[in-house]
Formats: C-alpha cells, sequence, structure tokens
C-alpha cells in the first residue's frame, strides 16, 4: 500500500533557507492524476498554513462537488486521492488509520545522500507487499534535511551522475511513481 | 540524437474534436527541464498561431535574455533547448539543418494503436544510435491521429492495460523521457 506526500514545509529555498511554500494548483492536478494512474491509496498535500490548506479544499471541492467533476469524470477520480493535512504526524496517523499499519516514510532529494536507497531495491521492497510506504516530496528547492533525516529512507537523486538535475517535483513525482509502480512495457 | 516536440495541433478535445490548443507556460517550464536533464538536444513548441509563438517568445526571452534567466540560472539552461515553430515540416528541417540527417518521428498516444513500439524497443533502437529522432505529444486530449498515422512509429500507451489513463501531458513526458533515456537505477 503506497500513498504520496507533498511537503510545503519544511522545504528549501534557493538559498536553502527553511521555508513554507505556497501551493500551486498545477502540483493537485499532475500529481493526483499521476498517483490515481499508477493505482497510489492517496495523495497528501501537506501545508501548514490554514489559507493554503482552505485553498487546496476549494480546488478539490471544485472537481469533487462542483462543475468540474460534471464536465470531467476523470479529474474528478484523481482529485478522490487528494487529502490535506498540516503535517507529516497526520499523514502517519491517517495511513495508520486507514491500513493499521504504520507507514515507513521514503524521502525524495536532488541532492546526495549517504546510505540512499536505490529505485530498484524500493521498487522490490514495495513489490514484496508487506505493511504501507509513504513516498515525500518536496517543494520549493526540496526537502529540507530534516526530513531527510528523520525518514526511514532516502532515495538516491533521479538521474544521479547527470550535471543537470533540476526536475520540477511534478515531474519527479512523475518519474518516481513510474520507477516504483510502472509495468515496464 | 533524440528532440522532443509538443504540438499544439492537430491535436483533439474530449469530444475527438480536432483543435489548436492554448499553449500553457508550464508545459514549456516543466518539458524544457526533463529534456535538459535527459540530454535532449532540443524541445520544440509547435503551434501554427502567431500570437500563441509570440507568447512563447516572450516567455523564453524572459529567461534567456531577461531577469529571469539572471536569478535562476538552471532555468536559463533549460530554456535554451526551446524552438518554436509552426508546424511538424518546420521540426524535420531544423532537425535536418541540425543534424545532417531526415528524422524518424515517434507519436506518444493514449489510444490502443495497432504495430505500437515498445518503451523498451525503441529504448534499445535510440541507444544504437543511428540518425535522429523527434518524440512527438499532443497536448489537450492528445495527438490527432492524422499525426499518427503519418509517424514512423507509435509508442504503446504509458501504463497501458491499466483502468485509469488520464496523465498531464508534462507527466507523460517525464516518464516517456526517463523510460528511453533514463539512467535505470
Amino acid at each position: 500500500v503506497i500513498y504520496v506526500a507533498l511537503l510545503h514545509h519544511p522545504v528549501v529555498n534557493r538559498q536553502g533557507e527553511v521555508i513554507v511554500s505556497a501551493v500551486t494548483n498545477l502540483d493537485i492536478h499532475d500529481i493526483a492524476r499521476v498517483a490515481r494512474t499508477y493505482g497510489v491509496s492517496g495523495y497528501f498535500v501537506v501545508t501548514p498554513l490554514r489559507e493554503q490548506q482552505a485553498l487546496v479544499q476549494n480546488l478539490v471541492d471544485h472537481w469533487m462537488k462542483g462543475p468540474g467533476g460534471d464536465l470531467n469524470p476523470d479529474r474528478r477520480e484523481a482529485m478522490q486521492l487528494v487529502r490535506i493535512v498540516g503535517g507529516l504526524e497526520a499523514v502517519q496517523e491517517a495511513v495508520k488509520a486507514e491500513t493499521g499499519t504504520h507507514p515507513s516514510l521514503y524521502a525524495t532529494t536532488a541532492r546526495e545522500w549517504p546510505g540512499a536507497v536505490s529505485w530498484q531495491g524500493l521498487r522490490r521492497q514495495l513489490r514484496a507487499g508487506r505493511g504501507s510506504a509513504v513516498l515525500l516530496f518536496g517543494t520549493a528547492s526540496g526537502l529540507d534535511n530534516s526530513i531527510l533525516e528523520s525518514s526511514d529512507g532516502v532515495l538516491t537523486p533521479i538521474e544521479d551522475g547527470r550535471e543537470y538535475n533540476h526536475l520540477a517535483v511534478r515531474s519527479a513525482a512523475a518519474i518516481a511513481l513510474d520507477r516504483l509502480l510502472g509495468s515496464r512495457i
């Protein structure tokens, strides 16, 4: 059972300072559609800011209850996966309530990290299928080190060893789910 | 030598009618960054509408010549790959001028297509590395059949056989380049 969480805090800016980033509409849409495609159980949008939580709720409601979903039922189906929470603890509690298991947290980063987990390795582990896992993504310039340090595993950068490594988090999430759950056709 | 082209015409809407779609800013940004990450030689944004071409040119100029690139040199580096053209013929001419070879065109679609090429198959072919290839993506609800019929190959849908198949073109392009050019770590 795999979940995705997009964190808007604690993440870093280009200068490496810890910030709260603003929610981007297309992060909600694109990652919800990818999550639905690959059979992910839920997509947590994580921000401590109440106003930002309300903005995301309005967006989701437009597709779930409002006119959007009638015009585009596929989008409604993806939006059903979105859950809005204030922090990682709430993510873990929600997954525990749904699955009965305390989830393992796997963080993603574009930075080198000692002891990083390979994509193939986590793919095999997820296939073995014990317990639940949450894949963590950071907005802005990525997850703060505090998240990497406290997670159960940190994945290797998506194209480790290439000279350019500045993917949008939307692109990183798409590639990550394909690597971990894709059908390899 | 591989190129990417994002077509805004001829593409279809949800009703299957052929339309000219409007350019989306984040399609330019996200796919340019993915293209740069995976070492793609160029990213063609294809629209027959002069006004839309000018809009894209303004966006690219902001990063190439304007304040954007000074603040964010990584984005400038990605934007350098963007070329704005009116149609597929212009894409082929540009690739021929750059590489000296007439490129093979590979179309992507979420629909079933008889004789579709597998991702593994095209990956091997690109590795063999003869000539040049352009990977075609459609905005809106995807490329019109006329493009699929006239291309040199049509790729299988990204997650063929799954019940839900509605990725953003940004997500599809990220997954496609990772499947064809990714380091498989």
